[in-house]
């Protein structure tokens, strides 16, 4: 039995990439794969609970440490009850978002703090995504198109353009120093032209 | 304005410990000391909703791991909203369990999570309390009086006698390793004769 691979979409709120994790799962059961599409906060039963701790209510409830916290609470439960079972079976694993967004959303808050995450993903997660897409787009377009707001938990107009803009310097960030499992897309386009983009990349990968 | 004084009392179910805590609470009151009297996991808004993910539902719903880091993530936030902010305005604190009871549960159960709880305890919390009371009590005994009973969650015969021996046996090294700031009390007597030993054991030391 083959080992499932491990793979991750990564962008600001609005970027498409929860769409992108959708079409490319998609794209993988036509060609009769197993897979397992799943996301973060949340994808298993408990991260879930953790995850309704996470978005719902005040914004400010949690200090950045504990919030840290409870987001690698999710995580643990979600690698032991869905993703690392999954790839034990040879499943496919697509997550949208994973260890990542929590680096680079704390880290453009403070730098102190994607130090904090990087210590406890050490500690107590200790795995990473075979291969990640991250999805580039400009928090401007993303306004624009509406994609930000259809994503639901309106954290992008809480949080700010400015915020928004670090936020995506990040995710550059990310691609560059991580560039052995990062494949960095561009997310202006339409649907369509990004998926076939990633398919490409994908072939080229594995 | 002075510091106040941040005091915890631990023990195995059925100890007493609530019960003293709440006397101790009510001693200093009479004598004209402000108190906050709070408990782990809980004590501040936040922590006691991550207190319901740890308490309710299927025991085993969660791996020693995302345990501990939800227990983390309520201590954080207990610290930051409930204690140090009273501790701060030169209040006592008087907390029914802290981080004692996680490293002595958590090590009862495999000797390197306590060492995991160690290293999250000096990354986000690192505050030890200034007097801790470890109300010892032979786990049969407080079968016997019915204390574990009226605990309330029912830990106690979920988990077993011969863990909660394994726990006394925890709490009572923690009590010899950490003797600069830990008070032994017999807790198998009545609940009077209990607390006039600890207002000796304060008095003494305060």
């Amino acid at each position: 039995m083959s080992v499932g691979r491990f793979i991750t979409f990564e962008g600001i709120d609005g970027s498409g990439k929860s769409t992108q994790a959708r079409m490319f799962a998609s794209y993988l059961e036509a060609r009769g794969q197993d897979v397992v599409l799943t996301r973060e906060p949340g994808g298993s039963p408990g991260a879930e609970e953790i995850r309704r701790l996470l978005v719902e209510g005040d914004p400010e409830r949690w200090s950045p440490e504990t919030e840290i916290l409870l987001f690698t609470a999710a995580r643990r439960d979600h690698l032991e009850k869905t993703i690392l079972p999954a790839l034990a079976r040879g499943t496919t694993v697509v997550s949208d978002r994973f260890a990542d967004s929590t680096r680079v959303y704390q880290g453009a808050a403070r730098a102190e703090l994607r130090d904090l995450v990087d210590r406890l993903h050490a500690e107590v997660i200790g795995k990473e995504p075979d291969l990640t897409f991250v999805i580039d787009m400009p928090p401007e377009a993303a306004l624009q198109r509406g994609l930000a707001r259809e994503s639901g938990e309106d954290r992008f107009e809480e949080m700010g353009l400015a915020f928004q803009i670090k936020l995506r310097d990040g995710f550059l960030r990310l691609a560059a120093t991580a560039s052995d499992r990062c494949r960095l897309i561009d997310g202006d386009r339409s649907a369509e032209a990004v998926h076939a983009d990633i398919v490409e990349l994908w072939q080229a990968w594995s």
